[in-house]
Parts: structure tokens; sequence; C-alpha cells
């Protein structure tokens, strides 16, 4: 069942994913050359003009004006931008406006800076509830709303969900928190590498993106922000990106994530389709093997198309993952930035599964370089990976004797 | 005196400096593979494994314990979470702790950290005047601190200044501070491409570095955080780096930012020796060709060996930037970060130079790519572009009419 020399199928887009061609070849390019895009000389203005040049190609790519692209050091930051910097700006502005409504589904980066602004500066949280499917009710952030006009700073419901893969009613919610004339910012991470993302028409008042995700390199995301929205800096000093980020812009990172992501966006009718046409094969595939699996999340278009998650009743999903990492199956339990901790998953305790059961999960996320050969590989190992962990489920009692 | 087929000669390493081969090599083999480090599957592991030793390379470049280094995505970030993480944990510790001693010609990425938390969170600040070199006097921290010993969060006094090259007497004032018991954090970032950092013996209890300072790509950086010193993070989610960052970890980047400090450290006496021999040649050769011109900054060891900063009497240094720009000379009138402000320099402000004169004038900073021939090159241009500038000067009485 191992070998070594076999290189691994990689089931874990959702972490990360390859990078694209085309941004290592765009990052070497600039590796090449020197500039600080804020010296004014000739090295200065070239690399301000790659930076721009970017930042021109993203908006086009994410229906967003250039201004509207602050550009950051990832996703987390996007967030913690975002959430923080609105709700200081929409507070210093309005001292009674010191409340988050926020999703029960958030990605840690949302859900840590909404508690950090909990726990030191006074916020007030409204947790929205989602289905049984993980979605948010547009219904249920209206009565929240309705209840917290003049108290709320911001709404934040992310895009897509990272675990289950739910694709959050985007638009309704961006409707209901203008109505109200509140700022609602959305987590569109997992969303960017797979859905299209039009930042205009989804009446957002900010976005955050990551490149890694869709085949752009670590350490680089932005935040699409919209012109009139008030938002406080997370980090000072030299003023870049409309004085909202500051810090030497990573001209290479910039123009390697808008070259992974015109790449991603000028393939994403076919690769939506592709990847669609594999998660569903896995799907079948794992019920065919494992019947009395169950799937986590919506079925079809309300599904980000590369996304299956299931439970596996009986087993320790931290044990499942060993056991396919062993045989040469990479896939995880949930969100990478959480995996280390056995607690089970937030999103689907929110979504009501019971914890014991939400421990025996995994996620198998697809992307770019996925194929009906890694769909293979997974059923052929899974019917007697599963049969281990069960066995090591019902000796162990839970704990991990036994189990590497 | 233009060419448009010559390379620029660039005169501006503290802005940054080109990639160093090892850096680039190093960051492409990453990009061939892929995974999140944390991520529990082989490939999370690997990518673990690269960033583990990268820090252990990185920390022992520094004199530091690898636990002692927390990934950020550079120098200012590193600064704003010095600053901001230390204070917010002393305050919250002891609500009496609110002051923050700095020196008067820091970086505007601690200076303007510094002032949010004044604005926003009721910081009191003690700014330590420097002498005409533009060095902070040990005594003049050792009354600040016995005037201020009980409600001090932390000191902040950068290890060199990026503008005219003053290196600090770290160590000295770093023991002061811990007779205090108070901790102290340094901006490194200039310090760390030109000169040994032992973060050990130094007796800081926080430094900050970025990667591109050094021949690293841009877009990272760390910060050397003693093991006992309180911190609170910038950036929620996901608990990476000790709790204190979280985020994705960016692994390519973090493994070139390595190769690049290995590079550097590995060559650093020669590189000293050879960039104090280079900037002793420019200067000389500025005074032979610019007798008026006034060097600002220290003389001999306790100046950064690539720093050379002048004003020259009668000119804008905007002017002289273009002028040089345009004869493909590349250099700043200060830091990169504020050279697009046309305000003059807070640095020679505080060290008594009159605002009129501070605006005349130009850093040359040198690095690892530095010739003779790039010193040549400016000397020869610099008598023409000097005598332009002064009629300029005259004619447009410090407009910028007719100069480009």
């Amino acid at each position: 069942m191992i070998s070594d020399t076999q290189a691994p199928v990689y089931l874990d887009h959702a972490a990360t994913t390859p990078m694209l061609p085309a941004a290592i070849e765009a990052m070497t390019a600039v590796f090449g050359t020197v500039g600080n895009a804020s010296s004014l000389h000739g090295s200065g203005r070239a690399a301000r003009r790659r930076i721009e040049e970017a930042r021109e190609s993203i908006a086009a790519c994410l229906g967003a004006r250039p201004s509207e692209v602050i550009f950051t050091s990832g996703g987390t930051e996007s967030d913690n931008l975002a959430v923080k910097g609105i709700y200081r700006a929409r507070r210093d502005a309005d001292p009674s406006r010191t409340r988050i409504i926020a999703s029960a589904v958030e990605h840690h980066a949302v859900m840590d800076a909404v508690e950090a602004l909990v726990k030191s500066e006074g916020a007030a949280v409204t947790w929205l509830p989602v289905d049984s499917e993980g979605s948010v009710a547009p219904d249920d952030l209206r009565a929240a709303l309705a209840l917290h006009a003049n108290d709320t700073a911001l709404v934040t419901v992310m895009w897509a969900n990272n675990e289950v893969g739910t694709i959050m009613p985007i638009g309704e919610l961006a409707q209901i928190a203008r109505e109200f004339d509140i700022p609602m910012h959305s987590d569109a991470v997992q969303a960017a590498a797979q859905l299209p993302i039009d930042f205009a028409a989804s009446g957002l008042s900010a976005a955050s993106v990551a490149a890694h995700k869709f085949g752009g390199p670590q350490g680089v995301g932005l935040l699409l922000l919209g012109r009139q929205v008030p938002c406080v800096p997370l980090l000072h000093g030299g003023g870049h990106e409309r004085d909202l980020r500051a810090g030497t812009p990573d001209t290479a990172s910039i123009v390697g994530m808008a070259a992974a992501l015109r790449a991603t966006v000028a393939e994403l009718d076919e690769r939506r389709t592709q990847l669609t046409t594999l998660r569903d094969l896995l799907i079948a595939g794992v019920y065919n093997v494992a019947p009395d699996a169950v799937l986590n999340g919506p079925v079809g278009v309300r599904r980000l198309p590369g996304n299956a998650h299931f439970t596996f009743p009986g087993c320790e999903g931290d044990s499942l993952l060993m056991l396919l990492d062993a045989a040469a199956i990479e896939c995880s339990t949930g969100s990478a930035c959480t995996a280390g901790v056995a607690l089970p998953s937030h999103v689907l305790i929110a979504m009501g599964v019971n914890p014991a059961d939400a421990r025996g999960s995994l996620r198998f996320s697809l992307g770019h370089t996925s194929t009906r050969a890694d769909i293979d590989a997974l059923l052929a190992v899974l019917p007697q990976v599963l049969e281990r962990a069960k066995a090591a489920g019902l000796a162990g009692a839970g704990s991990r004797g036994g189990i590497r």
C-alpha cells in the first residue's frame, strides 16, 4: 500500500494549489530586476508600472476598479484589514456602532479577528446561523440588521466555505446590507479559484482574495475595497496603497498573482466543468465503497466545483488522513489552518453535525492539476483505509494508539 | 549626458537591492513544489520542514534561537507588530504603562505605528533627541527611563538609520533598558545587510529585519522576539508563528530570505571592507567636485558602510534626483518610503539641519553589486547636474519649473 517513489496524489488544493507556470515565469522575470515602487528613479518607476499594470489586470479579472485593489500579504491580512479596519473606522465615526454581524462558519482569519475585537475593543457580535448545508439565510441577515440597524459596524459573510464548499447567496446578502446602509465584507479566498467574481455586481463593500489558492505565490493577496468604504489601516508607515497598507510593495508576487489570476479567469468555465465532473465522480465513488459515508454541504451548483467533504462514521479524521497519507493520498480533515488542532470543526457544529461525527470528517479538494487518475487512486485505497481506521477506532476508542 | 541604452547605475540599495542568485535559485526550487506548512500530509510536512530549516539557518545567522524568529511580510509589519504588539501586551498587563520611548529619527514604519497608538489608544510618547550626527545618547535614554520608569511600555531605537546611515550604540541602549526592565525593540532593517547582528549579545527584546534589503525577496521579513517578551498579534486567525502571526506561511520567500541571509553573512567582512572603500571614494569624489557639499551623519565606523548622504546647498533634492536619473544614475532624496512626499526629512530636522538645507539632500547607498565604475559614473555627471540644479533653484526659487 505504501510506495516511496510514487508522487503523492494531491487532493488538498483548498489548502494551497501548485503555482501556475505563468505565475512562476512572471515572477522570475521580475526577480532579475531591481526597484522599490516608491522610488522616483527609473528602476523605481518601472517597478511601479509593473504593479499598476498588475492592479489593472486584477481589477479587470474581478470586476473592480484598479483603485479598489489594495495589495496585502495574503488572505489572512486582507480579512483582518477588512474586519478590524472597517470596524474601527465605523466605530470612530459613531461610537455606538460596535456590532459585527458574521456567519458562524467563517474562516478563522475572520472569526479570530472578530473575537479579538470583542476581547480588546468592546465589540459585540451577532453570529448568523447556517442551515444543515452551511448556508446563511438572507432572512436571518435581514432580521439581525433590523434588530441592530443603529449599532452595527459591518457585516461579514464568506463567499464560499473553505471546509464544506457551500456557496453563499452573496448577492442577496449584500443587497440586504445595502438596504440598511451597512458595509459588508466577504472572504472570497476559496471562491476566487473556482467562481466568477464580479465585485461591482456583487454589491459588496469589500472582499478578500489570496493568490496561492489560484496558482499564484503564497504571501500575497488583496482586499477589494470600495472607494467610499471607511477603513483604518492595520500597518502604518510610508503611506502606500491608498494609505491603507504600508510596506514596500512586493513587486514580483503582485505580478505573479496577476498572471495566475488571468490564467485562472481565462479557463474558468472549462475548469468549473472539469472540476464538477471529477468531483461528482469522486462523490459517487466514495458512496460506492463506503455506503455509510455522509457528504457534508450542498449538492449541485451551490457547492464549490472542487470540494467534496465527507463524514465517515466510526472513524477518526486524523487516522484517515494519516492512513491516506501513508498510501500517498494527500487531503485534509478541514482547513489546513486548524488541522493541527484536535477540535471538531466549528463549521460542522454550526451545521448541526454532532461533535463525535464531526471528528470523522475528511475534505478532498480538487484543482487545476487534478485528473481522473487522482480519483481512481483514492478510490483504490479508500476501502482498506476505512477498514483500518474503523478497526483502530474500535480498538482505541478514539485514541490514536497504533496508528501513524 | 543621456543614454537610453546604458543600464542605469544603481546607487539606491538602501531602498531595495537586487536579489542574490542563491535566493532566486532557492525560491524557484520551492515554486516547483506544493504544500501548506499547516497541512499534516507529506507535502505539508515537507513545506514545514523547509520553513523550520530556514528558521534555524536565519537564527544562526542572527545570533538568535529558532523559536525567537517570527516570520512576517516585511520590515513594516515587523515594526508594527513589535511596537503595537508589545505596547498592547504591556498596557493590558498594567494599564499605567502607556508610554513609548522612541528616537526622533525612526523609520516611518515605527514612527507612524507609534503615532497611531497615540491617536487611537491613548499612548504617550517621549521622542529621544539625536545629536548632529543622528545618534541617540545613552544618557538621554537613561534620563527618559528614570523619569518614566513606571509608565513606559517599551523603548524603540533603530539599529542604523536608513537616511544618514548612523549606527546607534544599540548594545549600550539595550543595557539601559534592561536595567529598568523595559523591553526594547530595534528596527534592524538597514543594519542586517551590512553589520553583524547578534540578537542574544545585543540585549534587545525584539528586532525587525526585511529580506529585500539584503538580497532576498520583497514581501517577507521577520521579527526577532525574545521568548519572554509579551506581544499581542496584529493578524489573527489560525495561530501560526507562536500564535503571534496568522496566515499561511510563505514557504518560498522564507526559504529565499534564509538563502540570501546566509550568503550575506558569509561575505559580510569582505563586503563591509569593500563597501567602506567605495563609499569613501564616493565621499572624497563628491567633495572634490562639490566643495560646498555637506556630508550628513557620522564619519568612519559609526556609519553604515554603504551609506553616503549629502546636502548640496542651493539645490532641490528632487531636482538633483531627476537630473541624475536622466543621466542614468539612480539614488534617493531620503527613504524611498517617503520619497514621493515633498516634506523635509524628519531625520535631518532632528539632527538640527535647517529645513531649507534639508530639502537639498541626496542619499547614495551602495550594495552587493556596487563597483568602482558606479562611483566614477556618478562623479562624471555630478558637476553638470549640480550646475543645472543650482540654476534651476535660482530660476524657480524652489519650484520645479522646467526641470524633469
